[in-house]
Parts: C-alpha cells; structure tokens; sequence
C-alpha cells in the first residue's frame, strides 16, 4: 500500500507538471515515499487546517508544489481533483510555489532556505505557546513541527542561521527531513558543496539520522525515533530526484521541467499503472490517505475536550492570544516630549506588549541601540524576548513563522540599513499580509560616525514600493504612537524607521492627521511653497519655512510619517495639503515623492562618517539651505 | 617588545575612540595580541599598497577601525598620527568603518559577515590568478588571505556560505581569525549561540587550531602552522573584549562606546605607559613594526625581479589582466533579432569574456536559467565559470573581493527576485565603486507560473534608489549589447535585468540613444502623449500608440533601458524626449517614473502564478488596455 501512495504521488506530480507544461516533478517523485510514510505520522485534521495544535509541515523546496498538492488532497483538505488539474494557472488553488491561500499549506514558500527558517519559528512559537499555556497535568501544546528541504536549503546562509539558533534553544519539538539527492540546477552538488552535513548538525546541536530514501522500514524508523528525542532532529533522506522516471531518474533534468509524456507514460507502465489516464487516484489509496480526516476529527475534539480542565487564568489566556483586544493599550502619551523616535518607540511596545500577550520578538543583537526590549518580560522561551543572535534574516523568517502560528504578534529589530539582510523575510510577510513589525532604527546620515555602510540611503524607496507593506518614519513620540495604531489594525506588515538622535516635538496638526499618511503641521493663507517631509526632516522644514517668512515667502509644511497611506487619499485631500510649488525635503533617495512633489531634496550619493550634525549640514539638510533651496526653486 | 606594540594600539585605538568621543575599543584591545604577532607574518609592501602579490589582510569586524588604522598606521601605510587623532571625524582618513579610500585598507568592511566571504573570495581570486599566471618555475602568484572576524561574523549566515565554498575548494591559502570572546551587544554570546564552532569547520573542511589569543607562542605556533596547510584554516583565538581595560575587560559594555577617559588612565599606567600622553608610540615600537617598509619594498622588489622569467605569453596575459581592452570585444549584433534578453546577455558576456581574459563570474546555481555559462571557459580554478552554489549573498561579496583583486571583472547571476539575498554586496560594490556586473534574469511577472515568490515588482526601484549603481533592463538585444558598452566604461557596478520571455527587436532609434538612459524609438509630429517604458513593456507601449492612432491619437514612444542615465540628461533633452503628456508604463512598483511622467501605469499587487501571457493580460499590460489608459489620461 506505501508503494502505491507513494506512486500515486509520483504520478499526480507528473500528471500536474505535464497539464501545465511547467513546474518541477524531480523533487515530488524523489520524496513520494518518504511523504507516503511520513502522512502516518502527521498529527493533524484535515478538516480544519486551523487547529491550534496540529503539527506543522513545512515545505522549504516550495518548487515541490505539486507534492505539497498531492499531500493536501489525498490526506482530505479543501481540494479536488480539478484543482491539481488546474496546477500553475491563474487563479487556481495550486500556484506555482506553495501559498497560504491554498487550504492546509502553512506558509509560503519558495526562495530557498526560508521555509527551515520558518519551520524553526514554527518550533519556537510552540515552545511559548507551551510555556504560556501547558501545565503539568495538561499540555495544550505538544506538536511536532516537520520541515522537508534539500541542498538549495541547506546552501542558503539563512537555512545556517536558523538552525544554529535551534540548536542552541535544543527545540525537541521539530523534525528536519534532508532531501538529499545531490543534485543542483547546474548538476552535481560536488561541484560547489562537500560539506559532512551530518558532522555540522551534530556541531550545531542536532541529532542526525542517516537513512535510504526510498525504504520504508528505515523512514518509519527514523520518524518514529523523533518522539524521544531532546534536541532538534535532522533526517538525512538519500533519494535520488525524479525517482521513478526511468532513464531521467537522477539528473538534473527532472529538477524544473516536465518529463514528457512519453516518460510518463512509459514510467506508469512499469509501476502498473494504467498509461492512458491521468491523474489516477485508486479507491483503496484515497480511503488510506482519507483516513487522516476522521482521524484528525477525532484528534481536535480530544483535544478540545482536554481544554476543559484549563483554569480560567490559562482560558483567558488562550482567548487573549486568539483574539488579541487593542483597545486595552495604554499608550504613552508623548506629546510635546523631545525624544529620538527609537526612544518614544521602546515607550510604545513596552506598553503594547504589556496589554497583549502574544506580542513579542527581539533584535538581531541590537537590542540596547534599537530600545527593544520589553522590560520585565523575560526571555525566550519562557519570557518574551528573542535573542536572535546576529541573523537577521533568520530573525525575519523566524517571526513570519510566529505572526502564522495563530497566537502571536513578532516584531523584529535592527539598524535599518540591515533591513537588506532580511528584505526577502520582510517581502514573504507582505505577500502573506502578515502582522509583523519590523524596527528599523538609526534611519539616516544621522547615525553619524559608523559612516556609509551603516546609513541607509536607498531603503525608504526600496520599502515603499514593495506592494502591501507600510513603512511609517515618524517625526515626533506623538506621531511615533499613532503610527502603531494605525499599523496595528493593518493586515498586512509595517516599519517603524527611526531616528538614533533626539527630534524635537512638533506643534499640532493644522489639517489631517497620521491616519492620512501626511498632514499639514505649519499652515499659512496663500502659501506659495509647500515643504513635505518625513523623520527628522520634518524639523529642518519648520525652521525652513520660519526662515522663508523673513523674506515675506509663505511656506506650509506637512509632515509625511507614512508614504503609502498618503497614495490611498483622494484628489480633494492631496489638493488641500499641497499648495503652490512642492518640495519634499528627505535625507534618502526620495525619488518616489515626485508623486506630489514639484522637486526634491534628497541625497545623491551615499553618507560619510562624521558627526550627525555635521553630516546634516554637510549634505544641506539644514534650515538654511532648504530655505535657500526653496527660493530657488520659486 | 611584542607586548610593548601590543599595548601600543590597545592605547591608539583607546585614545582614538575617546578623542572621536564614539567607536568600539573592545575588539582592537582583545585582539592587539593577535595583530602584534601577525605583523611579522604579513608579506605586504605599506608604501606600494597595490602591490599584486601582497597578502591580502580583512577585518571582517569593520567596527574594529581603530585597529586597522592602528596597524596602518605602525606599519608605514599613508597615514599619519593626525588622521588617528581625526577618528571618525567627517573627510578624515580614519572613517568609522575602514573604506577603501583610506591606503591599505583591502576592502569596505562594516556590515557583518561580508569581510569573510570577501577573504573568500580574495582567496579564489588569488587561485585564479595563480593558475592562469603560475607556471611550475615561477609563482607569480603565492600569497595568503588573512582574515579577522568575530562572533557576529560566524553567526551571519553569508560567512557559513563563503566558508563552505572555501571548505569545497580546499582554499589552502586563507587563514581565517576568529576572535572568540563570548561577547555581544546583548551579553554573552550563549544567549543564542551554543555551536561547536571547531566542529563546524572541520565538517566544512577547515583545518581548525585553537589557541590562547593573548600568549603570544601560541598565536605565533598556530600563524606559522599556516605555512603548511593543504585546506582552509582557522584559528580559534580566545580571547578578552577589551583586554587591558581594568573593571571593564570582558565586558560587552567595552564593544560600541568609550571606555572613558578615567579608565583609559589607569590603564595605561597599569601598563607602563604615561597617563597623561595620548597617542603615544614609542621610538623603539616604531623602528619595529615600520621594518615592515623596508621589508615590503625588497619582498616586491625581489618579485618583480622573477617576473624578468615569464614567458612573453604570460607577461602579455598579466598586462591584459591589469588593464583590460574593451574595443577589442567582438559584440554580437543583434540588430532586429527577436530574443529573450537573457539569451541575447548570453552571447554578450562569451563575447566579452573571449576578448577580457580577467572576465569571469557565474550563478548562483541558475546558470542554464540565467544564460551564464562562458561555453568552453572551463570552471574555477582553472577556467572563469565560477559555481558559487545556491548562495547568492556569499556570491555577491566573493565577487566584490574579485574585482578588488587588481585583475579581474567579475559578475554575479541569479533571478532578479533573489536580488533581495545579495543586496548588501551590491551595495557595497556601489559604495566602492567596484566593476562588478550583476546579471538578473526573469525580470518581472514575465516570469509566470512560479509565482509572486518569483516574481520582482518592488526590486527595479530599489536598485535605482541606490547611489552610483546603473540598473539596465533592456528592451532587446541591441540595447543590451548598448548597455554593456556603456557599463564597462563607468567606474561602477551595473546590474542588467533580463526578460525570460522573447522580446520583438525595437525600430532604429529617431532620437538620442541608449547612453542618454532613454530615447525615441517613435516619434511622430504633435504627440499629444508620450509613451515610456523598459524592458518588456517598451513593445506594449509600441502597440498601444498604433491603438491610439486609429483613434487619431499621436503617441510617441521612449524606450528607457536606463533611468540613471536619464537622470543625469539636461533639461533640452527631457523636453525633446517628452512631448505633451507623459504616460510611464513599467511591470513594477515604477514610483520614480513620477519625475518625469504625468501618470504611470505599473503593478500596485504583487504578481500571481499563471502563464505570462495571461499574467500580462490580467494585470493590464497590453496595447489595448494601455492605449485605454492614455485616452482616460487625456
């Protein structure tokens, strides 16, 4: 019977790549029978792909859809056999990589080494999950999490970073299975990889099993060794790609092109397969597979009913986590305060953290300068605070993984300029509309001294256009407070970028309000210029425009804390804000504000080191210059 | 006397971090130890830091300055007391982070984990090198790389990429110092971090050794072990953060901020040194560490001497290598052939690479996808296909080691999507000035049924963003061939993103060509609007103006292959290029078109899994939609 879901598998991953005339069939065939063994050991209810404590299955190689599409619908989730018929078209239920739209898959995946990232989060929110709400007698948490990958996985710095943490926390709760089959997309993986992966792991605190990839015995072995284990778990699975598909089984060429349907046909003959039809599904094999839906069934309820002997400290608990309640948040009020917006932001997610349970996270070893730590609450895995080392992207990964497990809300923190390292993590919490916060403090030349490596120049208009995805640069506390509101009731991920030096207060909004994305701060009848700027600009605009009105030029300003909230206001809004000529004022590349901007003041080139205020000066962010600037331009 | 220059710079680097009031003393006292000894093992000429067969000396610990400036400084570099007691101070040549504007420094180091896959990758270029100039009489080419990092270095993930492509090489020429001193920002390193480190290494396929890093035998032991060594090494050495510094040595209090002008007093008069004077070098320290000039200038002397013995095929090959002859580039013509651009990129880089012997590079495993291979060059280290694995950062820095070698121009490949993973190596090569050629392909939804993971909508504007970086995307193979041409003659790097899909052959331009960034490629009398795109968009913006004449319309079209270039175009060549409104049509973000059009058409989601074609269609980038558009936008 494992050889005929395993081949069952093969030939729907085939079948699917064949229909689309594209895709990858070379990982599904290779890891078939290690998915047909593998589905015995899955804890989880088809029925409701939401169950808190299922196991999570994670796909790293997401190009394996089609094995993830096979799993899905043999084990009873929300898909039929038109939708693998409908594999890699616009709009269907089966994308090209895996996607959480897609019912039971768990987070998306695709560029490689993210989805071990994310398998290790998933392994660490369980641990708070469980430090939160087991108890001795009962654990409402105690699921395994599995995590297929391969050599591109592996290769990937990411996939390193995350386990060495993993290794470090001894997560016991997650099972690595290595698809190693060495092969790469430009053949042998000898050609740039000769690691002892097994001697690694061991080193970073893994057990490691070694087994044949395609016997049963030894997976159901292996798999089953996970339920004792005290560390994390690393299955190293020979196989070989494309297994299966006769003369291809073992090249490269299975990897990411159909086999043909003469391959197909011909493999499905000697498998005793019919050749003539597609996507076969035999009755005895889906009763096996179906099987997982009562059994899930029966799971959850047991489960649920376990839930009763909670106390109602923990039940409470569990419904806050669930159903996290913001309006319990006492912000602090910052108005009128002078303080570097990293400092009125560490105010800000002290106090979140303090009303909500399930928000959480930490710095890639920044802490201290990002002012992100939540005061009093502990570490992980038994406190609040992660200590992600220094990975950010492992650390964006990780939190991707926390904002999916259904209770928690990360953030994650470093210098902005950092925020390169973990732009693909930032981009996977966009496109999965995640709450995720990111904490990008020292957000400009006003870092100063640790010069040009460390000042973002490019990376407000690099978050800015990213779809679904704010990025609020607060110019004050107050407005540093509203920003979290606003962001706190977005489906999607925001950044907070901030400033490392003290900014001073503004006055009151004139017209509008950070909920627009930009206001009016200063305004004037008949202005004949408007300044628009962001952060620590917004101030250098002010004395700009006190400066002008010595020379009888009429200057509002507005202050601009979020870009793209800004793009959503109507005609009407915009044409009451921006009055006369518009220069937008911005120590970064700014090009986007030519959207509403006349002209721009912007950097050209990257920082230097020196002293901030030296810095601003040189670069001719001062009042001064911009009323200069202004002038010209007028 | 190795004490007395080691406590030489544990007080420069102390006095430097005081005088500038800001820096990191921490790191240059724990490892003056170290450097004390290392001076007499490196084989470099201070007054001639080009010399092609130095040793090559990283500080992957860029916050480290003050000991590089420290050992520039005592070594005989141009440097001179003044620019120490400058620190950090802005247009000094003691920056907060080393860059390569200061003489000796090999490369700008600051953001964690590139300065080792940078030694990596001086490392591979240094075998490169040897074996197209080495013969079995005469080593041209012989020296060692020598790196320091710390614990932030070995946590990030790229430096795990670059150390097991070095493992894979067996790169028997780096010698790799990690300074182990169980310190970071947020307190001891076991907080995140339990790896045998030795054990990793080993696995990878180092040589690993681990001493006392304050005894100065063993530091001297395990240097001269270096000699013999047939795999990469590394040195564990343990050592104190901030050795020497009373109450605060070993503290993480000692990393990121001065130790205070009391303690840096009674240290030095705990030393022996006098309390009052700053900046202090001793007559006898100087006279030993600047033997290294008298050295360096008889060791390169005595090299260029050998060279009298080089063949005349050899000493031509080293003169092309070190000034590379672009006119000599048989570029295909490609005029009027309907390609994919990464196919037409294909037949450039071969074409370029059989003319410039010093052109190399390759893919991040995706050389069949990304047109790559240089057919019939053979692979490192005797041929220029360079496979770096699927480990697109390491590639991105070992390839900005490259193009600091003196001899070589390098490019990295991958899908433009994974640009995301190498970002900080293109930044760096930007921040340097590097030639490093960045070849993306499968450039925007045009990628199809992968999906939204794969497909870049945000990247183009953040490449644009980025100062000194010229971002090409061509919109057929002529203007790819115009691009290189002009990319190879700019002191910069260049990224080109290519289409997956074929691409129809553009008309012959009416006005202004590839190198104004934009031109006319149709122009008509009275356009009431102007049509501008790159790439794969120009041929729909083509279509969309013959939509639009039927409805006696007259659209002009600009082909914009690069809008660095366009910006850098005076005000009479924008106002020829742009007649009546400006309609900007591009498969991505596209924000910055706003500097010069009325209104851009562009992808405000990110993309969808589906057949490109369809995924044209769906999101509105046909002629008829287009030509819609510009009637409404009338």
């Amino acid at each position: 019977m494992l050889e005929k879901i395993s081949n069952t598998i093969k030939f729907l991953s085939a079948d699917m790549v064949q229909a689309a005339n594209s895709g990858h069939p070379g990982a599904p065939m290779g890891l078939s029978d290690v998915m047909s063994v593998l589905m015995k050991f899955i804890n989880h209810n088809p029925k409701n792909p939401n169950w808190l404590n299922r196991d999570r299955l994670v796909f790293s190689g997401g190009h394996a859809s089609a094995l993830v599409y096979s799993y899905l619908y043999l084990t009873g989730y929300d898909l039929d056999l038109d939708d693998l018929k409908n594999f890699r078209q616009l709009h269907s239920k089966t994308p090209g990589h895996p996607e959480i739209t897609t019912p039971g898959v768990e987070i998306a995946t695709g560029p490689l080494g993210q989805g071990i990232a994310n398998a290790v989060g998933f392994a660490m929110a369980s641990k708070t999950a469980a430090s939160m709400l087991n108890t001795d007698e009962l654990k409402v948490i105690d699921h395994k999490v599995y995590c297929f990958c391969g050599d591109g996985d592996l290769q990937e710095g990411i996939s390193y970073e995350a386990c060495s943490l993993a290794g470090r926390h001894l997560l016991d709760n997650l099972v690595i299975i290595y698809d190693s089959n060495e092969i790469t997309i430009e053949g042998s993986t000898n050609i740039a990889w000769s690691e002892d992966v097994k001697a690694r792991f061991e080193a970073m605190g893994f057990d490691v099993a070694r087994i044949d990839g395609h016997d049963y015995e030894q997976i159901a072995f292996a798999l089953d060794e996970a339920k004792n284990k005290d560390k994390p778990y690393l299955i190293i699975a020979n196989t070989k790609i494309g297994k299966g598909a006769l003369e291809l089984e073992g090249s490269e060429k299975t990897h990411g092109a159909p086999l043909g349907e003469d391959i197909v046909k011909r493999a499905k003959i000697k498998a005793g397969f019919d050749p003539e039809v597609k996507f076969f599904v035999s009755e005895d094999v889906l009763f096996e597979t179906r099987m997982a839906v009562e059994k899930g069934d029966l799971a959850e309820a047991l489960w649920k009913d376990s839930l009763k002997n909670l106390s109602s400290e923990k039940k409470e608990l569990l419904k806050a986590l669930e159903n996290p309640d913001f309006s319990k948040i006492e912000f602090p009020d910052l108005k009128g305060e002078n303080l570097a917006t990293r400092d009125s932001n560490g105010k800000i997610i002290n106090a979140i953290a303090n009303a909500v349970p399930g928000f959480l996270g930490g710095s890639a070893d920044l802490a201290p300068s990002n002012k992100s730590d939540l005061k009093g609450l502990g570490d992980f895995p038994c406190g609040r605070n992660i200590h992600y080392g220094i990975r950010e992207h492992a650390m964006a990964a990780i939190n991707n993984a926390y904002a999916r497990y259904g209770l928690f809300i990360p953030f994650s923190a470093t210098f902005f300029v950092f925020s390169d390292y973990l732009k693909t993590g930032a981009r996977l919490a966009a496109l999965m509309s995640l709450r995720h916060y990111f904490i990008f403090t020292h957000d400009s030349i006003g870092v100063g001294e640790d010069g040009p490596t460390h000042q973002p120049i490019e990376h407000l208009s690099s978050l800015r256009a990213m779809p679904n995805f704010y990025t609020f640069r607060p110019a004050d506390g107050n407005e540093n407070v509203a920003s979290w509101k606003i962001a706190l009731n977005k489906n999607a991920p925001s950044a907070f970028v901030l400033s490392r030096q003290k900014l001073k207060a503004l006055p009151k909004a004139k017209f509008g309000g950070v909920e627009n994305g930009a206001y009016l701060i200063e305004e004037k009848q008949n202005a004949s210029i408007t300044l628009v700027a962001s952060g620590s600009e917004v101030q250098v605009c002010l004395e700009a425009a006190k400066i002008l009105s010595k020379d009888n030029i009429t200057a509002n300003v507005v202050s601009a804390p979020c870009f793209e909230l800004l793009c959503g206001q109507d005609d009407s809004y915009i044409n009451r804000l921006f009055v006369g000529k518009v220069l937008a004022v911005e120590a970064a590349s700014a090009l986007e504000w030519y959207k509403f901007a006349d002209e721009i003041y912007s950097m050209k080139t990257f920082g230097e080191s020196g002293a901030a205020s030296d810095l601003f000066k040189h670069f001719g962010f001062t009042g001064e210059n911009i009323a200069k600037f202004a002038k010209d331009l007028l």
